[in-house]
């Protein structure tokens, strides 16, 4: 009864904008669910603050007694030590080096588990979303960049200096357009939000026709949201409609690559651009992999869209910290 | 004493053209080594009975006692499923699904494991050669075509249908060459021996000077090796240079990405292009990769050249029969 007692987690998903939090149940259930605001700019001791702030009011909206918490679990947009729990760099926050375990464990008083938000995100669609039970699987989320997570064997792949699953900089046109690392062609400068919004607006410079016109050039290219280009997708703006198949078809270049490499028994994509596209885009990313793979490569692979959305991060930082926890029993 | 008394394990490489076998140590020394013709046009039937008497060869070479032969592994030039020891196809053999580990148990009267012959060579690396130690390693061989093996965690890794490591057709250049498995801007049809002959081949034709105009133009470009090439860049042959300056550069590329993907601790880089230009080679291809990945992914990874060149394959083989007997007991 006593390991019994300690049947629920926190996940927390840290995003640049905003904080989620919530207990969750062994089942995936999620309780007392909080949503606040970030606010980077005020320091990452005022950030850690709301944190704890939010996990304490989930628990407390939960309902589920304190004593019965085990463990908090972070997802956080930047690499991570998971075994230290520092942050190394975080862009979106400002942070370099912040030791998030540390100073978290001391305000809550729990232990608190800190992952990469992308290698959270995979983790919680294999333990809750589209790939329970899968042994190994790729998770690849397209939105302003392209990040991705590897589960092999089950478990989460971290890589030599915990950097692994830097999907969006696999090269697939080594001539191809400059990438916001410096260099070229990588899988992120040719299939996320930010390669399609540059080939509108290298279109419409040329003087394509197009119901975005204005939307791309009044707005900071980085404000136009996937939604806003999925509306003219499906309206059949002729420009979009070609800007976005070609996106698919290398989002498609860069699976085959994956597939080829690690043939895996599931990709599963997810993020902004796969959630405003749907299954359409996941179709056409299928079509333009199986044309570039082996057949036994392919063959009874699934490649799908993720099932959790904004839940993603939160459960799968729940469920580490959770086994993390079971582990040290 | 009875676990020690089978202390020995044969490992085979079974080529397109030859058969290496040898009575291998736990030291990895090996002993006894044998060296057959493969006539895969006689059949795979006749091939496997050359292979049987190589390793009864070995054996009584080796003067090891057979009793003390714990078991027995084979590299071969295809995809393998390791669990049945079915060849599913070895297009150098001419092979489409044969039974291997079954046929080779009944002649040899030992437990044989049959694995792929990169898969095999990886893992002789890291067991025996330039790996040993090493958590998370990627082998690449760049020969006619390029190979690759994945080691996670200190295991062979295969994926879903037993396919992983297909390194050659990770797509590099989207809108490059036509690869020989019909797609194109594959890894191997930018880095491979291939590639370098037929840059070389085309540039001939476009009338620029070389020492090798003749044997381009005389030989089936197949069997042009990379010894020859070699000679001609440590001539200081000009087209020669640029060209295989250019195919380590993609190569360069190619482990890019796998370091921005897997960022494992190690790459160890054989095969015969690698074996012929050498570290100069090693360098290049570390110096392109080193520009098109993060400081974090690259630091203290290191890209270094194969050891066992033929026992490679051998020693894996062996290594890999060893540790199933090892679990079986």
């Amino acid at each position: 009864m006593a390991g019994k007692s300690k049947d629920y987690v926190v996940g927390v998903d840290l995003g640049g904008t905003k904080i989620l939090a919530g207990v969750v149940a062994e089942t995936g259930e999620i309780l007392g669910r909080v949503k606040a605001k970030t606010a980077a700019e005020a320091g990452y001791r005022n950030v850690l603050s709301t944190l704890a702030t939010s996990v304490d009011l989930a628990i407390s909206e939960s309902k589920i007694p304190r004593p019965r918490i085990r463990a908090v679990g972070v997802g956080v947009p930047g690499p991570v030590d998971p075994e230290t729990g520092v942050v190394k760099i975080a862009p979106n926050l400002g942070w370099k080096n912040v030791p998030v375990k540390k100073l978290l464990e001391k305000q809550l008083g729990l232990p608190v588990l800190v992952e990469n938000d992308v290698n959270a995100g995979t983790v919680g669609e294999h333990r809750f979303g589209a790939g329970v039970g899968v042994k190994d699987l790729v998770g690849i989320f397209v939105g302003t960049g392209i990040g991705g997570g590897l589960i092999f064997n089950g478990t989460l792949y971290h890589g030599f200096s915990k950097a692994a699953g830097e999907i969006g900089h696999m090269i697939i046109d080594v001539n191809g357009p400059r990438c916001g690392c410096g260099n070229k062609g990588c899988f992120e400068a040719m299939a996320s939000r930010t390669a399609i919004l540059r080939e509108l607006a290298a279109a419409i410079r040329k003087g394509s026709k197009t119901v975005l016109t204005k939307t791309v050039a009044d707005k900071n290219m980085r404000q136009v949201g996937s939604s806003v280009i999925a509306d003219a997708f499906f309206r059949g703006d002729k420009l979009t409609v070609k800007v976005v198949k070609r996106a698919a078809r290398y989002c498609g270049v860069g699976v085959a690559s994956i597939l080829n490499l690690l043939n895996p028994e599931m990709v599963v994509l997810g993020g902004g651009v796969v959630e405003a596209f749907g299954s359409e885009y996941v179709h056409l990313v299928a079509k333009a992999a199986r044309k570039r793979t082996f057949e036994v490569t392919f063959q009874g692979v699934r490649i799908v869209p993720a099932l959790l959305r904004d839940d993603a991060v939160l459960l799968g930082a729940a469920s580490l910290a959770r086994e993390k926890a079971e582990r040290a029993e």
